[in-house]
């Protein structure tokens, strides 16, 4: 019974440290929503401390993104400029909507709290960027390898940007249809890749 | 010695709710952020609550921005699409900035907790996205006006998600200089406009 108990306190934990922030999070109220006696300090028998169970946490959600990290092989070599953008456009979105409670998390933490969380982050937004990065090279080898990757953040920013402003943030009036945002999405990355600047 | 106090109390609470959250500041840290003693309800002579404080940094907000909004008649008409969308970038990101505090307020705040945060957000983001919508849809007036509204969400997004990767999020390995950013946002919202798409 250890296992399934240790899963609950994690999924628990994450959930209250994405609604409330880290700091703002008690051990008893984790205990207390995984069915353990609040204040007992239940919780010390199967991790050490919040940050420890904060980094299994994060552990989870990394070996989740790994069996993520394989479907890319599925789209390459489309042969299309439009239909692989569109492809890894979904892709993004799929992976941020997956990071979004370690985005959550990292967006109610302040910076410094914990050095785990910080590098997590990190580690998802600079990969990301690295692989739209790679795929502009591969498609505009004309392009400086500079202006590839300053292009990548603004695609994986626009991206991170829509997720933050409807699932992070609260609704605004604009609500406009994950294909439709996508489609604008490609279109701008294509025609500046097409667009073929100095 | 009302007025300064009063203040001093707007200041303090701001930054605490945006290091931390509303939920999770107290009336006491509150008072003793402002000098007031601790615990005391010194507060409540200024105050009726929490929310009544809230409220009142964010019609302080409200104000700035009423005086930077005058401010975009500056640049209208400079008649060149690029240096006009220059312009814009460099203000929505200006403004962005300066509402940077109630950003964080209402990323690290559930969303539901105080209707008044929610609706200051959706303001902002809706307000700038309809202000690149115009300015897009006077550029380009073929294209459809749904067309001009999702491509200015897009735009907002690479802004704001730009600030938040660097601001509210933690530093990543990126950090491209605000100036390049611009520049390449500029020239990817110029290549689609006037790509003129269907």
């Amino acid at each position: 019974m250890t296992a399934p108990t240790r899963e609950r306190i994690v999924t628990e934990a994450m959930r209250l440290f994405s609604t409330k922030g880290f700091e703002a999070t008690s051990v008893s109220q984790i205990e207390a929503a995984a069915g353990l006696s609040p204040g007992s300090g239940a919780l010390y028998r199967h991790f050490a401390s919040k940050e420890a169970l904060l980094s299994a946490g994060i552990d989870r959600q990394l070996d989740r993104r790994a069996a993520m990290h394989d479907i890319r092989a599925l789209f390459a070599g489309l042969g299309d400029l439009r239909s692989e953008l569109t492809v890894l456009g979904r892709y993004l979105l799929t992976v941020i909507d997956q990071e979004l409670q370690v985005l959550q998390i990292a967006a109610r933490t302040p910076a410094g709290l914990s050095p785990r969380l910080d590098a997590a982050y990190a580690a998802l937004v600079d990969g990301l960027t690295a692989e739209l990065s790679d795929w502009i090279t591969a498609w505009g080898p004309s392009l400086a390898k500079r202006h590839c990757a300053v292009l990548a953040t603004l695609g994986v920013n626009g991206i991170l940007g829509a997720r933050i402003a409807t699932s992070l943030f609260r609704e605004s009036a604009a609500g406009i249809p994950d294909d439709e945002y996508l489609a604008e999405w490609t279109a701008v990355l294509a025609a500046r890749i097409e667009s073929r600047p100095q």
